[in-house]
């Protein structure tokens, strides 16, 4: 299936000079996003993933569907402050500015086999925070799916030690 | 199966005096978060949804999952400035202060059969603000679905109109 079609282009949002991959036409399409939580999911099992963490908002997009597929638990990444119990916390910079991003302290156990689902890899920023929030609750991150891939951006040459699935590059 | 057992109870989050019910232990178990999300989907389904609307980010922990066993689309709803093509938005009161919801324009076609899924209903004010997106849309409100219910707070009230489904009540 060709899942670009599905895929809108916003020119300059959220700001000036940005051209923004816009995933919404693909979930309304009942098809196409189950097109591509079905490959999320044959990935995440062949990888053995005991649990899926997702960071929020446009990480629960496919990583709850996988983690109902595979009958497997689902750990939000969210923002400080969002989640109410005893978290661990990573910070990390952006273009402008830093961003933080918070998990549960019980959401990993020891030895978790870890998928982790975002919806876009651009510079990689955010899933190396993820990556760091697994792997210090003692999770193992045995792989990571992204719906897009920026290609320019680099963002897998942070990746470069987990195995990468994209479904769309750009 | 009884899934209270999976829903934390904390005390003074995110303020004092608020017990806030934290639903991520349900979602890190696998098979009470697939037991809550088939349940949603054979209310859906027997409502003959064309659609799943929930609103960011903990009504996608449900709805997304949702739309990919019925292989029919999701639209998020979401803050203002968080979708990029054109929307219509609804603000609404909150108990201090105010809010505002948006959903794209070509969301929802007239005549979409619409259930909306979120995880809690309290006083119904997102619910209401949701449902007032969907209708000036032109879609028809089949369903409503929440994990959990405050049933205090007598959000149902509000939604009198409309066909409920609630799997924990409090």
């Amino acid at each position: 299936m060709d899942l670009k079609q599905y895929i809108a282009a916003v020119k300059d949002f959220p700001k000036e000079g940005i051209l923004f991959r816009d995933i919404t036409p693909l979930m309304l399409n009942g098809d196409a996003y189950k097109f591509a939580a079905d490959a999320f999911t044959i990935f995440a099992k062949e990888k053995g993933a005991t649990v899926i963490v997702g960071p929020e908002a446009r990480g629960f997009i496919f990583g709850c569907p996988v983690a109902v597929n595979l009958s497997i638990g689902f750990a939000p990444v969210r923002k400080p402050g969002k989640l109410p119990r005893e978290s661990v916390t990573v910070s990390y910079d952006l273009e402008y500015g830093s961003n933080s991003l918070s998990l549960h302290a019980d959401a990993i156990k020891k030895g978790d086999k870890v998928v982790i689902i975002d919806d876009l890899l651009a510079t990689g920023g955010t899933m190396q925070a993820t990556i760091e929030l697994v792997e210090r609750l003692g999770g193992e991150v045995v792989g990571l799916c992204f719906l897009i891939e920026l290609d320019d951006l680099e963002g897998r040459k942070l990746l470069k030690n987990y195995d990468v699935k994209t479904l769309i590059h750009y």
